[in-house]
């Protein structure tokens, strides 16, 4: 389907269960873009779990978000159960104007939801010729180092500083081996998911798919991923006033009450030490690292973003491939 | 060794090769640290490499170390070719003044050189009741993904806080697989590494031992862990007017010229937006993590930096055990 035709479709959803304008447009622009950059993980297939959110009033479709000034750098942002997208917009607009003001904006948003990807914040950011970490956390889905139950969201890592060029720098990676839906589409077809990626409802390694989805997926570098799950738990939920530990619920199965998910940006100017030779020193460093020699079959050293750029290029000049069961979704959902 | 008169001996070499008291001071206290951690990688083993590069030049034993304010919470520090653990231990100082003064304290460090372990800044804000980041870049050491040359250092990412008892949590990881000195061991004994960890000259995985030395070791998660490799060595290196994308120098091999490695700490009051739960909130979500069904063989599921403060709880009441190579280095350079 045509990108623009999509949105409006998208849009007019959010209108009819009850978002704003403002907020409808937002948030129906994110989940075209989480298509256009190839992570439809994030993007249509969550839009009837958005909606029944909305309608048993866990997503407050009339939130009164509140943007408390701490100093000209830093603020907190209660989002009061708002739309994730929306929170986070609010969130990363304002911690680009502190920075652009002041150097540094530091932004922590609590009373959130599920943001989408964390690449859509820093990108913004990034424009702005600003230098992010965004930190996010999430419902359980890896366990900690020793541990045989999940507890750590897959809570990403995202940083974003420009290039130079067009492509920005957007590193946003997931601290677990493997993800969940991937696990799932292993069991369906009968196939081993590699070793080291997932524990059996035992504690023990496994490579069964079956065994997997009952047990727990693991962190990326054992000790050390989990160490980097647990930081991110810390940073984005202890800190912020989001849920933390394991308490962050389930988008699709838990309906007991709202996520408070938190999000914590930090945002720095580019130039703030070295001034405006940044531009130079960033595309040498990308220049020196692109030159090295390769291994067998590989054909150009990319940088954290940039395979994904070139993605979102080609997506965007054609039409959004739509499977038939989200077709059927939003179907429904527009004769809502 | 007693760990004081061991102290005072190291502090002696230093004042003999040039460095004033108090850097004197600072450096022997943090090379002791790292005995007493359990980290002696980055303790003794390193003094005779000091003295050389201070012998040399190469480490300026009388900088004039230049901090620019920036603003109440950012300061740039020029170490003027500083031992590393001197101009780290200013960087974090200012960078605590700041935070404390404003509620988040930025600070960037360059023309400095390898400063030991990111713990020991790390845990100075965390003294204070700070949450803190450090970044710093280091020789080459692994390759970047799809690479067959070493670039990036080991890279250490490195996060505290407050826990609300007497043991920090302290993060700081390597992104890399295996350190080099556990590849030279296997050599040596003829054993194996394990697989993944390591490619040969030709940019091939290998198990053995010895074609990992002339090859390269492999960042920890593959692109996941190139990507953050990547991302420090632009943080603490691009951004801060150190060396990056290769350039830092191997203080042990290459004496052609100081190291100008950089550092950044990012530091910020824990009780920023929380107020005084932070203490609570932090006491609540290791409790809950440590209460998890462990697996098989796991006593305890622990929290970064635990056991390494229970090690130099231990040391602390031992005397420091120092190999006979070592023991003729110090008094090599005793003598001097």
């Amino acid at each position: 389907m045509n990108k623009n035709k999509l949105k409006k479709i998208v849009k007019k959803i959010f209108l009819k269960f009850g978002l704003n304008n403002n907020h409808s447009e937002i948030s129906s622009n994110y989940i075209i873009q989480a298509e256009l950059v190839g992570a439809p993980t994030h993007g249509l297939s969550r839009l009837k779990m958005y909606c029944d959110r909305i309608k048993k009033k866990l997503i407050n479709s009339k939130p009164k978000i509140k943007i408390k000034k701490i100093s000209q750098s830093v603020s907190h942002v209660d989002a009061d159960d708002a739309i994730g997208f929306v929170a986070a917009d609010i969130g990363i607009k304002k911690a680009i104007e502190n920075a652009k003001k002041t150097g540094v904006g530091i932004v922590a948003v609590k009373n959130s939801g599920h943001y989408g990807l964390s690449s859509f914040y820093a990108e913004q950011a990034v424009k702005k010729k600003l230098t992010v970490l965004c930190f996010t956390n999430a419902p359980p889905a890896i366990a900690p180092y020793g541990a045989r139950k999940s507890l750590f969201g897959t809570n990403p890592i995202c940083f974003g500083t420009p290039t130079g060029s067009k492509v920005p720098f957007i590193l946003d990676t997931s601290v677990s081996m493997i993800n969940r839906g991937k696990i799932r589409v292993a069991a369906r077809q009968g196939n081993r998911i590699p070793a080291g990626v997932a524990l059996d409802k035992f504690g023990k390694p496994t490579t069964d798919a079956k065994k997997a989805l009952r047990g727990v997926q693991l962190p990326i570098a054992s000790f050390r991923g989990s160490g980097l799950a647990w930081m991110v738990d810390i940073l984005s939920g202890v800190f912020t006033g989001g849920n933390h530990s394991g308490k962050v619920k389930d988008p699709f199965d838990d309906f007991t009450g709202p996520q408070n998910i938190g999000h914590l940006f930090i945002v720095m100017k580019s130039n703030l030490f070295v001034g405006n030779s940044y531009n130079k020193r960033i595309k040498d460093n990308i220049k020196t690292i692109k030159k090295l020699p390769k291994i067998k079959g590989v054909k150009e050293i990319l940088f954290p973003g940039q395979s994904k750029h070139k993605r979102y290029k080609n997506n965007l000049k054609n039409n959004i491939k739509i499977p038939k069961n989200i077709l059927e979704d939003l179907e429904k959902l527009n004769s809502y």
